[in-house]
């Protein structure tokens, strides 16, 4: 890879993402499966249907592009994504374990809040196409509200019940 | 591991950071040498000493608590440092590569902001002393500052410089 421009670093950005989502639509299947707690399995659930309109609106910013949608391995998600396979595999009490998959799942969500945040500030500094920003915007958007929410649900029940 | 409450689960996490922030020391020092710009050097200079004082308050934490100060592998950690150091052996116009360390940098502090995030929110809920609660408290505002830093210098000269 060759990185003469803010633009090849942009696009390579893009394709980290768009890897990142990927491994997150195969992980998120299993948090769910490990979820004790009601609210907790369907924020995930949800958040599952987001990712892959995310997927779909990052094929949109290639496509607007002119670029062909395609990832690199995002090695960093592939290391957070272990570690939160490490933790699922542990003995733990269940609510213990909808506190630790909260946890793992705030890291995934700041993985991409930077990565978008990264990707935003790009995309103004090189003036792309304002619908390709907008589609950006809205997934940065959608990241920091799953992870408010995730917040509210770990201090509004799961903390509590599991302290005990 | 037997996580059977919020305090191993506590713990647990806070092994996690301790080894993130050793791995941290070791990548800084690279990341300063492939820098271009001065303001970014300094900032990972600055940023170095501040993690170097952050072990030393983990201990304190472990300390009052009661506990050995030791690590847990943090694969998430190694995951982003692993992506940072294939950027770094990039072909890279001087200028990008300050845009791309900065981005790296940033997914570095995304992580520690979700992981101090979580670490402070369990100390309160646990009632830990209220020392252990304020020193947590204190590494969770220098990542978020780290993180303000860098976005000023990125978009204040980095990402212009970047872009011809």
């Amino acid at each position: 890879m060759k990185l003469n421009n803010l633009n090849d670093l942009f696009l390579h950005e893009l394709k980290d993402l768009y890897n990142a989502e990927h491994q997150i639509t195969k992980a998120l299947p299993k948090m769910m499966e490990q979820a004790s707690s009601d609210k907790l399995r369907s924020a995930f659930e949800m958040h599952l249907e987001e990712t892959k309109s995310q997927i779909e609106r990052l094929e949109k910013v290639f496509d607007i592009l002119g670029e062909k949608a395609s990832g690199e391995k995002c090695k960093a998600m592939e290391g957070i994504i272990r570690e939160a396979s490490d933790m699922m595999s542990e003995d733990a009490d269940p609510a213990v374990m909808d506190a630790a998959l909260i946890a793992s799942a705030q890291r995934v969500e700041h993985y991409e809040i930077a990565g978008y945040g990264t990707l935003c500030t790009f995309a103004k500094q090189l003036g792309i196409d304002g619908e390709a920003i907008g589609l950006l915007e809205s997934i940065l958007s959608e990241e920091k509200d799953t992870d408010m929410k995730l917040t509210q649900i770990a201090e509004s029940s799961v903390n509590t019940k599991a302290e005990k």
